[in-house]
């Protein structure tokens, strides 16, 4: 029977001062996939293989199910598949691992049916599989993990996604180091009122990162990440955060800030040098402290979530 | 002996979701301000027409002079100079009017030095009168009125001013209804305290606001020009305001907001007929409440304040 396998790659979400708004695609690190077609009216997780056994089976518990099951409804079918699901995310880490899972899901089963929907269009049902996983149905990991670069979500109602362009030579440095971190927590850190002072200082930012991937300005970039209003409860969580940040700069980087809600810490650089660079810096700060990280390096994934042939 | 006439247009402060971090310019409507050198060091408020009598002679309180020799202060120099005012905009309206003047006083008097500084150095002295003027030093007034455009000011510590595109056809149509309006309420009435949502809500706003512009997308702009914070407690204070804007978008035009503090209220049209047809619209609008109205018609001006040939 027919089988299709994609790939959704790593997003960072909560991209510094576009807390809850913004986040963008990594290259190569992702899930893989594959769904095939069954004769039941089922969706059955035929095989999990990369979470240690910790994700579940049971179709409405699992984010590549429900991500499929949504997509179905709205088509009125009941068409049944076998969902073949390898992590390369590490889970919990604040690199979109739930939404790389329903992302690449999506792909695969979409192109499955003849792709009666566009990958924007699948944004949607990537959000139902986010409630099961984190308690809300947010799109800032699964629309770029889908659409590819930087996604802004402007509005939830009606969703409104814009797709911002990528300057040429940015780079990512993800580190991960492993440290748990629960992401109730990491909610439950921040201030439910924020000083007009402080919501109109994060707007500058925000405005000025939006004009900054626009003109491919990478100084523009740099000023313009910050993030007053998670980062500073968050990142006392994550130790490091700052003393990282002064090395990363030193050394020609635009800016850093917590991934999602963390523990991973993202880096963008203007270049591939600079950007391992970062990696090696901030892999000598985390070993001081005892802590083990895991590097990741990549250009700025413009193409989201694909089918592999 | 040798004089020199500059112009300064009208701008539009506080544009929407761009609450005190964005500016735009108005063309046509704006002061003139004549500028000749003088052999004493003195600075003189030659004459003032057009404000009334309500405008200060005294150099140590006129934006035109105050402007002057924050320059000349740069500059080290104690040249002195006889200055002409011709207010064309009204005063206290929320065109941006103190901005206006000491615009066009900056430009006359650069040239006249033999231009030192870029309409963008020239930001900084503006500054220093809008501290006499409305005793803040910000620039999202000063600074569009120099430069034109839309003008982003992501940072004033330091200065830190981004000139956005302007989308082609872009009109404003501004409407100054003939009501008092005190700045210092109209301060007094914005909340210190805002939620983390509205604050969320207001970053996504101004991210679409602006990559609506670079984009040129009539529609996003549209949907983005929404503010949720300074204008739900100032709105209350300009009588059919909200009407007004229902009025304006059922016929195409693209949002509405508060100019500056108020009371004038700018709207956005996709082309001139929409501008002019909101213009009559809000006409019969305030007409129906008994309050006179201005109604004024532009493009965006994307040149800022100009030498007069």
């Amino acid at each position: 029977m027919k089988k299709i396998t994609a790939f959704a790659p790593a997003t960072v979400a909560n991209v510094s001062c576009g807390f809850d708004i913004l986040g963008f695609a990594i290259d190569q690190l992702g899930d893989r996939v594959t769904v095939a077609l069954n004769d039941t009216q089922e969706l059955k997780l035929a095989d999990i293989q990369g979470d240690g056994g910790k994700l579940p089976f049971e179709a409405k518990k699992n984010t590549c199910s429900v991500a499929i099951r949504a997509m179905l409804d709205h088509l009125g079918s009941d068409q049944g598949m076998d969902i073949y699901l390898e992590k390369g995310l590490p889970l919990g880490s604040g690199m979109g691992s739930s939404a790389a899972s329903a992302a690449a899901a999506l792909v695969a089963a979409n192109t499955l049916l003849g792709t009666p929907f566009s990958k924007e269009e699948l944004v949607p049902f990537a959000m139902e599989a986010e409630k099961i996983a984190c308690g809300a149905g947010h799109a800032d990991n699964v629309a770029p993990s889908l659409m590819g670069g930087f996604v802004l979500i402007r509005d939830y109602n009606p969703l409104d996604l814009i797709k911002l362009p990528v300057p040429l030579g940015l780079h990512c440095t993800l580190l991960h180091p492993h440290l748990e971190l629960n992401t109730a927590d990491s909610r439950s850190v921040l201030k439910k009122q924020i000083s007009l002072k402080d919501s109109t200082v994060q707007s500058g930012n925000i405005a000025g990162l939006i004009a900054g991937l626009f003109l491919q300005d990478f100084q523009l970039i740099s000023r313009s990440l910050k993030d007053v209003i998670a980062e500073p409860s968050r990142a006392l969580l994550i130790p490091g955060f700052y003393e990282l940040r002064e090395s990363i700069q030193s050394i020609g980087a635009l800016g850093s800030g917590i991934s999602g809600s963390g523990p991973t810490i993202f880096v963008l650089s203007p270049d591939k040098e600079i950007a391992i660079m970062a990696g090696k810096v901030s892999e000598q700060i985390f070993e001081k402290m005892g802590l083990d990280v895991d590097v990741y390096i990549s250009e700025v994934n413009d193409k989201g979530a694909y089918v592999l042939e």
